[in-house]
């Protein structure tokens, strides 16, 4: 099934070879029936441990799969230290979370439940929850053939409906496939955005989400030793400060900004991010005209009902 | 039902009514066909225009209920003007909305879905899109025996969810009941909670939420004409700045305070009330003790998972 997203995303890009950025294609081939489990599942707060925070706590279609805060808030609303990655569009990501501790959105989908400040629970415990509900029981044991539910069919199932949030159909992806034109502010951005450097890390499918760089590889940034950066992971020096770049799509609507949420406004991480990793200090004008094109990566959200 | 909820409540007054406080009950009747379809729509972002927001975006379990923010955030973003609330417990409010608009949770429930800054919606469109996906049809039929959704079975149920979270067995609740004592601080934040008058308002089951009040009736408080108060209904001068007297359930959960979520913290909110409308110029020590007999009032809230 990855293999499969790829080949669609590499035909994708072939076809438009000639910019930085590929469209999101229309549609990507699930499950429905998992995905509609999965969606159950995202939503719903039994997967914490006092029944307070679901999935769509921290990732809210509101906020481009967000949840508008600098960092996120778990269960007893204990403070979390870093910025809620957007679910929307994850499954272009080459890796998942922040420091990519995760390949893919199935390892993905049971680190949150795991993490004592976020859903402080075990997945173990998850199972014995949702065994105990006939109408999970149930909707498990028709999609898996099996008696047993595992803490992998959780994660399965979730991944699955993660698959379906994808936004195609942004101005920027029209104006790739010759079906919108840019406004002369949109295209200047967009020149400004492959002159200046950007697309050298914000780029693809996803405008970014395939590569680990270095938060301020040229001007370097203070290190957090509690981030949890690629240097957790590793242990290496050259792995401090070290991120998965996030994607760019939707970027409109996902403030606060950077991995500690340290950002509030696309201006602030705009400046910032070309001071630091590109070595401009950006004018006004500049970083106006980039933000008119960063608005044209708002794609079309996906209807999403617990029923679908 | 209504009157059965009463009598429930004034037995249970009688019972303790050497104190202005009376426990919540353990249980309330409710029908869990209803409640169980209730709960499936208070959470799904369906009810909203955009798909974005559902009734516990702004009502969340691990805020006690609220959301806490200052003023809630609605579809696309849009700023409101008015703090959430709290869902828990809000069976027990004599009318529903900070200004008392609605009689009953029915006449509450489909409140939010029409303002336009919240979800932006109309139960008609509701209703249309529902009545659209089998298995939202079905349970409705099953419970109405009628083939057609109305906006007022959508109303039926919200509400009869919300008789479900109820917080019983808080600290002092167990206190009145003779089955824990109260600490040193406790006590004596009670006794001043009784003797400088903040009982007057907050009283009964609901520790408030069974009166309207001035918001400033000893030492006046600004006046926004934006507020959502009692003049905005019945313009008359005399009801600027009157609100709903709000519950003091599980207030240690659900900071910010206020009608305009200005008061950050319970500090602030015990300070500038006493001031306010007391005329009372608290100490440290004094707020401290309140404070501490505030926090008795969290109770234990209810499970909850989209199935039941």
């Amino acid at each position: 099934m990855k293999g499969l997203i790829w080949i669609v995303c590499l035909l994708s890009s072939l076809t438009y070879a000639i910019e930085p950025i590929a469209p999101i294609p229309q549609t990507l081939p699930y499950d429905p029936q998992k995905a509609a489990l999965g969606q159950k599942l995202f939503y719903d707060p039994i997967l914490s441990k006092d029944y307070s925070i679901s999935c769509a706590s921290c990732h809210k279609r509101a906020y481009g799969g967000t949840d508008g805060e600098s960092v996120s808030v778990g269960i007893y609303q204990l403070q979390g230290n870093m910025n809620a990655p957007t679910v929307l569009n994850s499954t272009f990501n080459f890796k998942q979370f922040w420091n990519g501790r995760a390949n893919n959105l199935r390892e993905q989908a049971l680190g949150p439940i795991h993490n004592p400040i976020e859903m402080g629970f075990s997945a173990a415990e998850a199972v014995s929850r949702l065994k105990k509900i006939p109408e999970y029981k149930e909707s498990f044991q028709t999609i898996t053939k099996r008696s047993l539910i595992t803490s992998d069919d959780i994660a399965d199932m979730i991944a699955e409906y993660e698959k379906t949030l994808i936004t195609p159909n942004a101005k920027f992806d029209l104006f790739l496939k010759g079906k919108s034109t840019l406004s002369y502010e949109e295209q200047e951005g967009y020149n400004l955005f492959k002159t200046l450097g950007c697309a050298t890390c914000h780029n693809g499918v996803n405008v970014g989400g395939n590569s680990f760089q270095k938060m301020g590889v040229i001007i370097p940034v203070k290190w957090d030793q509690k981030s949890s950066d690629r240097y957790a992971l590793t242990k290496r020096e050259i792995d401090k400060n070290v991120y998965k770049v996030p994607t760019l799509r939707n970027i409109a609507l996902t403030a606060p900004y950077f991995h500690d949420g340290s950002a509030p406004t696309l201006k602030d991480a705009v400046k910032r991010m070309s001071y630091h990793n590109l070595g401009i200090t950006l004018s006004d004008q500049e970083s106006a005209y980039i933000i008119s094109f960063l608005k044209t990566l708002t794609g079309k959200l996906p209807k999403t009902s617990l029923y679908r």
